[in-house]
């Protein structure tokens, strides 16, 4: 295929992770390599910012911060959550889209996000087509959540995991110290696949986990809650809880709704949160044990300072081969990852459609969760170990991590 | 003075610390290494674990895993909670603790705690003084509070600070991700004394760090942290605070006690936290932005794996320190470091009487506030900024940290 000339742009998308700028850093530093590409634009705040004309010169750009994106956490060119209408029904933002791509030559987009943004990049790639504009546009995958479809797991899932991993073992040491009984509840990020509050299982494997593990894969019944944590609590002296945000009812119903109202954000999800005080009071007033309520809240996404090596080159790896792969002609695809071996780990990068990534959620096997909400099966150990191995952070200066400072040049409207 | 020949008993009192056991490896291998010292034990759950004859035999440990200790958070051999009352009033305990002490020959008591712990060695030493058994009676300074008196910093604080300077930095990173208005309010530990949700401001000095701190050296006023926040957001679009859960009212109320009962612990202590929770529904529906209520809970006093090096090679020379000074005929003093300058940062390890460090709650000085809870003057910067300097973590095995793995071999009872 004939190699097309124009700008790149690279837009990240939802939430953000510990390793989103990885890929980031992939992109541009791939696409300020190229004789092909004319320009190197950062969306201000993903399709938002494309829509008002908001970009950054990634040129003005040091390499070196460049390279610093690799060990920054969170979304350095701004994120955002919006979600584009079905173009069948009003193609306002698509044509609008159209329109400034054409006016910058923009030829190379790149869309850096989860289930909802590779659905935008995938509806964008079909009205380009459709509008006869030639342009390459792929995916780049990030969820903590790791619920992409058709990859064995995406970027930034695996800081997260190694994160969730390791402070279960710190507070399994902090949480037995005292004679006294006591629960503690852990509540993890994850809407509706439980592959985060499943790394807590890394932490059982080394025995300094939680006793017991509450997935969304699996309908939550509180009087079950109550009875397994009591048990443990009565058998051991203490009980450690993991439990994801996102478990449900069997009708349905999140923890915090069972007991007051709940809001919902632009895609109609659940804003969360609450679960575990939620369930703190709930236990601590049964059992008369103390209690504690732990959220690990933006940090499980943001601790940067304990990335996985494995996960930041990935990431920065699927930046750079979503570039090449666009220059070499793919467009409508996202960068997955097939896993040949588990022991020694092999894993080999591969396109895959964008519409087999979009909306599609991939969740915990059933047959890997224990019974009686023990804990994962050794193949859910073998399956995550693999991805958490290697620290890879920022330098540090005074003792602290030297983060990317970016100079964020505007590009001029044109 | 004559060397005293006899056993050694380490106990862990308070909340635990991710270098608290640095401390105890200090303890344990000068013992081990002493001629003068013929037993070595370790007092499960602190006082209450003497009272009861119930100890670990440190000697059947392997020397490899004591190390281990050095890089494994919490109190590994059990903290308690456990007041000793006013001997004048009730010597019951005390008498129990002679009985004790004379049955298995323990001449060496180290206590390693904070300014409760500091007053049950103190207590200790001038019963056993008064009774005329000779017994070597040490304290180990810990808290990341901060707050023990006489002596420039004490182990624990650091590396807590560490975590919290670290944190904030990558929240920044998180909590201006999208282009919408949020408040972030954060919640950090300390009673009384703010040392520790004053390391917000070393995140603040990179520039990436919260907007606001409020520490519990001054009054809370809710009108006028409304107010501060409000401003910050019309200003910036974004307000992130760091707020210490032990701020009060003129009148002497915690904040959510503004709102519920409060409970007291054992100490007489209020149990606190919810503060972040409390203020963020408070803020939200007056400002109608998204809010965020974040408690960096059990996380910020083990997260061992992004401990200061000052701070645990400082744990580890107290407790050496402490039982190389008893076997040289010192008792009723506590280990205490005095600052020389901090650019470089010297400090020298003195011995201060235990009735100085008991009780007495050393704050951060008003001086170094700045006005409308800006932050911390830059006297605080520099007095902080040299503790949280190097890493110093677990080995990885299987990516996770490799902690101390102890046989905790019981003492049989005499």
């Amino acid at each position: 295929m004939e190699k097309l000339k124009g700008a790149v742009l690279l837009g990240q998308s939802g939430g953000p992770t510990s390793v989103i700028n990885a890929s980031a850093a992939g992109v541009f530093l791939a696409a300020l390599d190229s004789e092909y590409v004319t320009d190197v634009f950062g969306a201000v705040h993903g399709v938002k910012g494309i829509l008002n004309e908001e970009f950054y010169d990634m040129r003005k750009e040091d390499r070196a911060e460049l390279e610093r994106l690799k060990n920054t956490p969170s979304s350095s060119i701004g994120s955002v959550r919006y979600k584009l209408a079905d173009p069948a029904k009003d193609d306002t933002d698509y044509k609008r889209l159209l329109e400034v791509f054409k006016k910058y030559n923009i030829r190379y987009f790149f869309y850096n996000g989860g289930n909802d943004s590779m659905d935008t990049a995938n509806k964008i790639n079909e009205f380009f087509k459709n509008s006869g504009y030639d342009c390459r546009i792929m995916g780049v995958p990030k969820t903590i959540d790791n619920d992409l479809n058709g990859t064995d797991h995406s970027p930034g899932f695996a800081s997260a995991a190694k994160y969730i991993a390791t402070t279960f073992m710190e507070l399994f040491h902090d949480a037995t110290v005292y004679d006294t009984k006591q629960v503690t509840i852990v509540e993890v990020m994850g809407r509706n696949a439980g592959w985060l509050t499943a790394a807590a299982a890394l932490a059982q494997a080394k025995g300094q986990g939680p006793d017991l593990i509450f997935l969304p894969e699996q309908p939550f019944d509180l009087e079950f809650f109550n009875k397994r944590v009591e048990e443990v609590v009565n058998a051991k002296g203490k009980a450690i809880v993991a439990i994801s945000e996102g478990v449900q009812t069997k009708d349905g119903k999140y923890i915090p709704e069972l007991f007051k109202d709940l809001h919902t954000d632009s895609f109609g999800h659940a804003q969360l949160g609450g679960t575990a005080q939620v369930l703190a009071e709930e236990i601590g007033g049964k059992l008369n044990v103390k209690v504690r309520a732990i959220e690990f809240s933006l940090m499980q996404r943001s601790a940067a300072h304990l990335a996985s090596k494995v996960d930041v080159e990935e990431a920065f790896n699927a930046g750079k081969l979503a570039v090449e792969a666009a220059i070499n002609g793919e467009s409508g695809k996202m960068v997955g990852f097939k896993r040949i071996s588990s022991k020694p780990y092999v894993m080999e990068y591969v396109l895959l459609p964008l519409s087999l990534a979009a909306n599609h959620e991939r969740k915990v096997p059933l047959e890997w969760i224990l019974p009686n909400n023990e804990g994962l099966t050794q193949d859910f150990v073998d399956y995550a170990l693999p991805l958490i191995q290697g620290d890879c952070k920022a330098e540090l200066e005074d003792g602290l991590p030297r983060f990317a400072k970016l100079k964020k040049v505007r590009v001029a409207k044109r």
